[in-house]
């Protein structure tokens, strides 16, 4: 342990470590050491030891002022996204049920308050960066927050649901803490979620939980479609069916291949 | 900086802490205390302040004796792919390279001794996970690593060459320092490199460079193709001049863009 102290088991520098990575993004791509230090709420000193360690490490680079990430900080994202391993194993029956639905479809792991996504086939070939994976989207408004939310325990739920912030995304969103309570117990009673435009007018999405082998709800799988492609109803009865499918099949994946 | 110390300015806790997120992986998606330590070199004391302290940041989580990594991981390596802005800014110039082609093609950086993939668009809806963004494949045997490598000065080239580990992939793949040298320096004057299946037998590759507004190489661009469909001279007829001006128009995108 020489050379690292810290109060009690807690590791600062390294709290600060991946607060100074998690300060980089595409409105700041690069940031100058004393930027680090305010964004973070470092001292410069503080900021400039992290800066050369990252450097150091190969995470960060700098022409002397500016500073930026590296690819090397991909293989941390790497570590959980292979580790999951739910992209390549539910890679085939995502493919089928786009090619069945003609729609886009996602796979998301929830990070209260938001939900991440973890692996997504879109229906064109247009490569729509903004919602791949490692995108996160708030759990509320989306089918897939609408699933997974109604995969945690109740006193979780209680917490989430106590301290969620919400915004009035469209003139559809549920807001209040009562009626997205209401909106989670009954998709936990169906075994999916319709949400209809409550993130962004003209999306409609439904969305599956995926389970391990402990019967935990791990994931959630969902099928969007613009709103002028489809109304809930068709939704249910043409869509829905495909969606609770490719769920099954992935769960029983999952349950065959033993972790998570 | 209270409780916290270290050697000269280098933070090890935090060196520690990525080395341990780096750990978990498709083979190891769930370690426990003593594995952790093992494979990164710990005391089984350090590994646990290290477990406990990104537990409590929420980037693991434990059932008390495995632990794995939560999708807040993908906060930290995904941060560098919106902060490179590369694939979104690429992304309609690699759609109509693949749509002229009629082959995947990909973006990759450098992060030696690999190449990393920062953008994909894959020529069937086949979801190839394995080569996502994130992935990580040897720079020696590759399009992408041959250009990525004639970006390099002569004295990095010269420590690559040293240092690498090359393995007999294929009965084609270059393994001699001087060989590769050899191609290095071919790709630097050609402007692309062309790969015949020295990564995986059928497989062969097409890349050009990207530079950055003051002319360093940043990233590759490829097109792959199977051998079956193609030959050395099909390719170097059909697809390089598809490649090169793709890879033109990203470099001049990048340009006007300012950045990286």
């Amino acid at each position: 342990m020489a050379g690292e102290a810290s109060s009690g088991t807690f590791l600062q520098g390294l709290e600060r470590g991946l607060a100074v990575i998690r300060a980089f993004s595409a409105q700041a791509p690069s940031l100058t050491l004393s930027e680090v230090a305010r964004d973070v709420g470092l001292t410069p000193a503080t900021a400039r030891r992290i800066l050369l360690t990252l450097e150091q490490l190969g995470y960060v680079r700098t022409d002397g002022r500016q500073f930026s990430l590296t690819p090397r900080v991909l293989a941390l994202g790497w570590a959980y996204l292979s580790s999951l391993d739910l992209g390549e194993l539910a890679g085939p029956y995502m493919e089928e049920l786009s090619a069945a639905t003609r729609e886009s479809c996602s796979i998301a792991t929830l990070d209260l308050p938001d939900i991440v996504y973890v692996a997504r086939v879109p229906t064109s070939r247009i490569m729509t960066v903004a919602l791949g994976v490692g995108a996160r989207l708030p759990a509320y408004p989306t089918s897939m927050g609408r699933v997974l939310l109604a995969g945690l325990s109740s006193s979780e739920l209680d917490v989430y649901l106590a301290n969620m912030q919400t915004e009035q995304l469209t003139p559809r969103t549920v807001t209040s803490a009562s009626l997205l309570r209401a909106a989670v117990d009954q998709a936990r009673a169906d075994g999916y979620a319709l949400v209809d435009q409550e993130l962004e007018l003209g999306l409609r999405s439904l969305a599956a939980p995926i389970y391990n082998s402990r019967g935990r709800v791990v994931a959630a799988l969902n099928v969007s479609a613009h709103a002028s492609r489809s109304t809930p109803e068709s939704l249910c009865e043409e869509v829905l069916p495909h969606v609770l499918c490719a769920a099954d099949h992935i769960t029983t994946a999952l349950k065959h291949r033993g972790h998570l």
